[in-house]
C-alpha cells in the first residue's frame, strides 16, 4: 500500500514521496540527513499536517544518528539545533510539536548516548504508527455507515499524502476497499483551482488499485441524479463545536447538492481536528494568489488582467452534514452535546 | 461594442474575430472570399449556431461577388456549389438554413445579376441583423427582471462570441448595462473542462468595459452565501415544452445552490431553443473525451490513463428555474401552456 513517508531500518534512512513530481513522476527522496528533511519540508516535497509531524520526528531520530554525540549533552545540543532547522513552516504546529516532543524524550531518558539514539529512532517512528493507527481507526468506525459496492466521492486531498499512510478519507475508502475485497469505488472532484483531486487523491487511490473516475467540480449534480454516488466523504482543515466544517472550496456547495439528492455526506476527520474555541462568525477564510485560478502548468487560461475571487476554504453549516467519521468514532450532527463529549474524553 | 462577425460596406469584406485566438490575443480575419469564411467555420475559428448561420449567409453573398456571373443561372451555378462549400459542419442546422435561404432569395429575384448580388448583399446583412434584433429583444424583455445594481452570476459563454452580437446572457447583461449606466457586473463561472467562462465570457465582457469577476465551479456555494450575487441567468442548448433546459455541465448543480440560496435563476434563450418533441427522459447527454479534463494547454493535469466521466451537458428541472428569459417575453416555469402558447405564436 502506498506510503506517503516511513524510515528504513536497514540502511536508516528516511524514505518519503517527492510530492512536487507528482502525479506525472513517482520519485522517493531517500536520505540519512536531518537537513534534506527540512529542505523536504519546506518546499513542500511532503506536506500535510500529520505528515510533516512524522517526517520532523524522524528527522530528530537522523539528527540523532548523524550527531556521534559522545555525551549526552553534545547530543541534547545537537538535537536542539536539528529542532531549529526542522521548523521550516512556522504556522506548522504539527513541526514545533514533533520536534518538542522528540526533545523531552532525549531529555527524559537516563540511558547513555548509544541507547538515547535507538529510543529516538523509536519514537520517530513511533509519531509516524500513531497517524496510521488514527487513520485506522477512522477507517473501521466509518464501517458502520460505508457498504460494500459503495461508490464514494470525495474532494481536495484528504487521502495517504496528507498523512503518513492511510489518509483521513483515504482510510474511510481503503479500510472499506479491504473489507469489501475491493468492491469500493471512488469519484474524485478536481477540486479548482488547485486540482489536488485530479493531481493526488487519483493518483494514490489508483497506486492503490481503487476504481476511481475523476469528475469536474460542476458535475456533481449530474453524476448525483443519475445515481452513481452512494455517499460523499471529505476531509476538514477544521470542525468547530457547532459542527460547521471548514474545508477545501467546493465542499459547501457538493453538501447542498447532496442534501437536494438526499445522498449521506460524511466528513472525516481526527478529534484533533475540533476547534472548540471559534464561533462560526469569527471564521476568516483564506483568500489566496488569483494566478491560481488564472495560470494552469504555467499557462494563462483566461486574460492575465482578469478579477479574480479565490476563497481557499469554505464553511459547511451542521444541517448540511450526516455525521462526522472520527478516530473516536461517528459523530452525529448538529449533536453539539456530542461532539463536546468526545473531546473531553482525549483532553 | 463587440461584436463577432459583420459586413464591411466599404470594402465588402467580412471580418470575423478569430475565437481560437482568444482570450490571449484578439485577431481577425478579413475576407473577400467564400472559401476562406468556409475554412473559418470548419476549424471554428467562428462557432455558435447563430453565428456560423450569420457567416454563412455572409459567405453566400461574398461568393455572388465573387462569381462575375452574366446570367442569372451561372449566378445560381455558382451559388449552389458555394452552398456545398460553406456546409461545412454537418450537424449544424443554421448552416443549411441560411445557404438554403440566400439561394431561394437569388432565385426568386426577377432583376438583373447585378441587383440579384446587391439583394444577396442585403440579405446576409439581414440574417446577421435578425440575430442581432433577437437578442436585443431578450435583453429588453429581461429589464423586467433585472435591476439596477445587479451582480449576475452566468456559466460557460452565452454571450456574443456563440451569436453575431449581444448574445443570449450576453444580451441580458450588456442591455442591462446600458440601461442602468453601467451599473451591472457579473461573475463568470470558469466552466471546466472547456473553461468558456474564463476564455471567453470574461474576455467579451472585460472588453466591453462590464466589471467582471472570474471564480472557479466549485466556488458558487460561497459566492451565494455571501450575497455576492442577485440572480444567476445562464443560455440554453435546448429548452423541452415541460421547462426542463439542457445546458453546459454545471448548470444543474448551480441552479440546486441557487434554489437553497433563494437566489433567483433565469434562463436566457430564443423561443427557437424550445424543442416541442423531445421528453425529458429521452434526452440523451453527450459523453466526450476524457482529455477534456485529463489534458489543458497540452499538458497532462492528472495520471494519463485516469478514467473520467465527461457529460458535456446537463439537464435542469422546471422547479428549479425562475423564469426563461426569451425573445417574446418571460416565461414563468413550470408553465407548459405559457411555452406552448407563445410557441404557437411564432410557428
Amino acid at each position: 500500500m502506498f506510503r506517503t513517508i516511513e524510515w528504513l531500518d536497514d540502511t536508516r534512512e528516511v524514505k518519503l514521496v517527492d510530492q512536487t513530481k507528482l502525479p506525472l513522476a513517482t520519485k522517493h527522496i531517500v536520505t540519512s540527513s536531518h537537513e534534506r528533511v527540512a529542505k523536504s519540508i519546506k518546499i513542500m516535497e511532503i506536506r500535510g499536517a500529520p505528515a510533516i509531524g512524522a517526517a520532523a520526528g524522524m528527522g530528530m531520530a537522523l539528527a540523532a544518528i548523524e550527531s556521534k554525540a559522545k555525551t549526552k549533552n553534545n547530543l541534547l545540543d545537537f538535537l536542539r539545533k536539528a529542532a531549529v532547522t526542522l521548523n521550516t513552516r512556522p504556522t506548522a504546529v504539527n513541526l514545533t510539536w514533533a520536534t518538542t516532543r522528540m526533545l523531552r524524550v532525549a531529555e527524559a531518558a537516563e540511558d547513555g548516548v548509544d541507547q538515547i539514539v535507538e529510543i529516538l529512532v523509536g519514537e520517530g517512528k513511533e509519531i509516524a504508527e500513531e497517524d496510521v493507527r488514527m487513520c485506522q481507526s477512522m477507517g473501521k468506525h466509518a464501517l458502520s455507515v460505508i457498504e460494500s459496492g459503495f461508490v464514494i466521492q470525495t474532494i481536495c486531498n484528504a487521502g495517504s499524502l496528507a498523512t503518513v499512510h492511510l489518509g483521513t478519507v483515504g482510510a474511510v475508502v481503503r479500510v472499506a476497499h479491504e473489507k469489501y475485497g475491493g468492491n469500493i469505488e471512488v469519484y474524485a472532484v478536481e477540486t479548482r483551482p488547485r486540482q489536488q483531486g485530479a493531481r493526488l487523491t487519483v493518483f494514490e487511490f489508483m497506486e492503490d488499485g481503487i476504481d476511481t473516475t475523476l469528475i469536474t467540480d460542476g458535475m456533481i449534480g449530474t453524476v448525483f441524479r443519475e445515481g452513481r454516488i452512494d455517499c460523499c466523504v471529505v476531509g476538514a482543515d477544521r470542525i468547530l463545536k457547532t459542527g460547521h466544517v471548514i474545508n477545501k472550496i467546493g465542499t459547501y456547495t457538493m453538501a447542498i447538492t447532496a442534501k437536494f439528492h438526499k445522498i449521506p455526506f460524511y466528513v472525516a476527520a481526527p478529534m484533533s481536528t475540533i476547534d472548540m474555541e471559534t464561533n462560526p462568525a469569527d471564521v476568516v477564510i483564506e483568500e489566496r494568489d488569483g494566478d491560481e485560478i488564472r495560470i494552469i502548468n504555467g499557462k494563462y487560461i483566461t486574460v492575465p488582467t482578469t478579477k479574480v475571487y479565490n476563497p481557499a476554504f469554505d464553511m459547511t453549516p451542521p444541517e448540511l452534514i450526516t455525521a462526522i467519521i472520527t478516530d473516536k468514532g461517528i459523530v452525529e450532527v448538529p449533536n453539539k452535546r456530542k461532539i463536546l463529549e468526545i473531546h473531553k474524553k482525549i483532553d
